[in-house]
């Protein structure tokens, strides 16, 4: 039985994220999707909870899926929950050499684990967490780019943030 | 259960294609290593049933692990063996660019399919059938580069040209 | 009025050409479709003839859209049609390295040219001349890639060859 | 009639981005140069007002080419000012991912809109904005990179720093 | 008699540095590794006393190597020192990009500078003094990846601030 | 004493060449532009005889740099002409790949080799002895791309095929 974990910051999940959790649920027979909590990263615009909120919400009704969080090293998580695969999406090159380094850094700490990884379906290739929020921050519609939960939250958000 | 297929040309198998089989026949329940045969292609420096053969040498004693060989689509050639995911190995860029085309090509022809990829481990980052037939060709050691089965017929082959 | 033109081999017309059309149609007071015969390069599956008329079939509906032939060099034949600018769709890194070189060495061959680039719909983005005649020849069914018009020759041409 | 934008943060401009305006107000009737102004993003070397100043007078004698600035999301300036055509320079592989990415964005935000690319010339291909301010800050010449009007107000900042 | 410089922040120095700076000693008659005090960037980890007496404690045993640090432009430490060429290790194409604008732009400040490029070793490819930090600081083992006065140095850092 | 090689097929040199062997020979005490006779490769335009006049020809003015031939692996060549030292020019990322790749795989069979690569100037970076020659059989302009003596030869070459 393969223990499959795809780690990301999720802040928030989009419809490339979906994509990949989707896909990875079909191949693997027991999938986490695993939210990132770093101190050391810049601010996120939304908390542990919320991120972790907004994932179970969107995933709850997909066979074999879990949403769990973490902090620290993806290895030492690994080993926490004794899984050994890593997911992750692709959809750039720059994307490509990040992962390449990380990957390969993950084997030296733990040998056992392995990275596969998924291409992004090319309708969601020019999706980032990072670009909704700057289109949501400003208005516009972001409802094509992110499941329902998400956007309900990112509404709220700014909403609340362009009435303060 | 998961049936995984691993293809390429095998012309022949060098130590990163051993090691992507290694990996891969870890993370799935059945791996098929599926030797192409394209009449379309430049020469191949080994015939297929050579280059079956060399692979079925070298991955014998791996558990979980069949070798085949087909032509024609390779979408045609899952459906066929009943398998559903595609294991590629990525070592660079310009790799990762062909692979996410047929990536991409492979779903639209079966929106089943699924194609995961594994980086080539560092130290076989470098190494490709090409180079090794290149340098096997110039009389040079290649034995570091491929297993035992693949370096006896490369001799065996590049000999027998010198002496012809 | 600035008088653009695409050039290509178009062979055959694909999807993601016909959608550099409309939208390059769109921008450019007069949009050539130039169809380039080059006797140097590897046998092409359609003759010059069939691929001008395919073009010409698929673009009849499209104003200000016209479809042309040229061989030699692409700087030569701008200034024998009294064109300025050429258009090229940008898949992917690949393309770009070699669009970069062209677009340069063509400025130096004619200052006045001028290149400029759109970016390829995503959802075309995986899909090449080369490609779609790889699949066709294996009888795939690739008319969700194409136009009808090069759809009907590309059945047309592997029937037969199945048939000889 | 297309209108088209050169947006961008202009801090300063430099003579990368002279070229790209230059050239691309002979290939479309009108040319607005737009500076950005993004309160999100890191302190900008200067203000809004002197790096709008500094691209008027560089341009002033460049015809059809006129200067706005604006704030918030590209594709509702676009609207705004009724324009449809979006101009960028692409120097590098990086370059080449992000702006394909919001190529892609801008369009699903609205389908009207294209951007199209011009390759910046090989002799500017090395210069950003980043690196000018870099270099002036340490005193070097950076008379070749930068347009005089430029260049004056980057020795007018620095000098008063080193002064202050 | 050639003297060339291999700059950089070395916070702290890592095993793909020393691979750089042996392979480079045995081509240059004399090499100099600079350890760059730039007050703009982010903090350093190790000030930069620190990192100099790592370096020197590294390299103490190898023939031709000195170490130094400088601030401001490398263009002007290169002319300060009287040494002509710089090198630089290459690990993937995100470098690549950066690099060649700085070699481009150190050729324009001074155009009797040459920039040559040496091919981390693949085994040190993915380690980064980004990624050596981030793993130490969460407690795990990095000594098959830094010289062992780097590797103190950081166990005794995180140490420190664990028990702070 | 280093001995540097500076290989490659040169058919023929071209200024992006002539380029990098300049500046090298500024760096290596002693400098042999080797010209590579490789009978698997496409037909060349010049032969080695020829290839090998052209660049002694154009190289003859240059202190300390010399001219050869090999023919099979570099690595047994750099053997024998007591070489340590591989330059390689590089002008995109599509070189850097393939320059990886070779780079890693001659110290695999040499460990004592050493590649070093310089950056193309910016004003050759869109040249390659394939764009000439494909530029030149169509009768334009090539003398601003080749030194004299390549140019003598090409307009003597398809003069002749024009002729007959």
């Amino acid at each position: 039985m393969i223990h499959a974990v795809y780690p990301g910051s999720f802040d928030p999940l989009h419809n490339g994220h979906l994509d990949i959790i989707r896909r990875a649920s079909r191949i693997y027979d027991r999938l986490t999707v695993a939210v990132l909590h770093n101190p050391l990263k810049d601010p996120y615009l939304f908390d542990l909870d919320e991120r972790v909120a907004i994932v179970r919400d969107v995933v709850k009704s997909l066979r074999g899926v879990e949403v769990d969080s973490f902090g620290g090293l993806l290895a030492d998580y690994m080993k926490h929950v004794d899984a050994t695969v890593i997911v992750k999406g692709l959809r750039a090159i720059s994307d490509f050499e990040v992962e390449l380094q990380m990957a390969h850094l993950n084997r030296q700490l733990n040998p056992n684990l392995e990275t596969t990884f998924i291409m992004t379906a090319t309708r969601w290739s020019y999706v980032s967490s990072t670009r909704v929020k700057e289109i949501a921050r400003y208005g516009a519609d972001v409802s094509k780019l992110v499941p329902a939960p998400a956007h309900r939250k990112l509404r709220e958000r700014f909403e609340r943030s362009l009435a303060g």
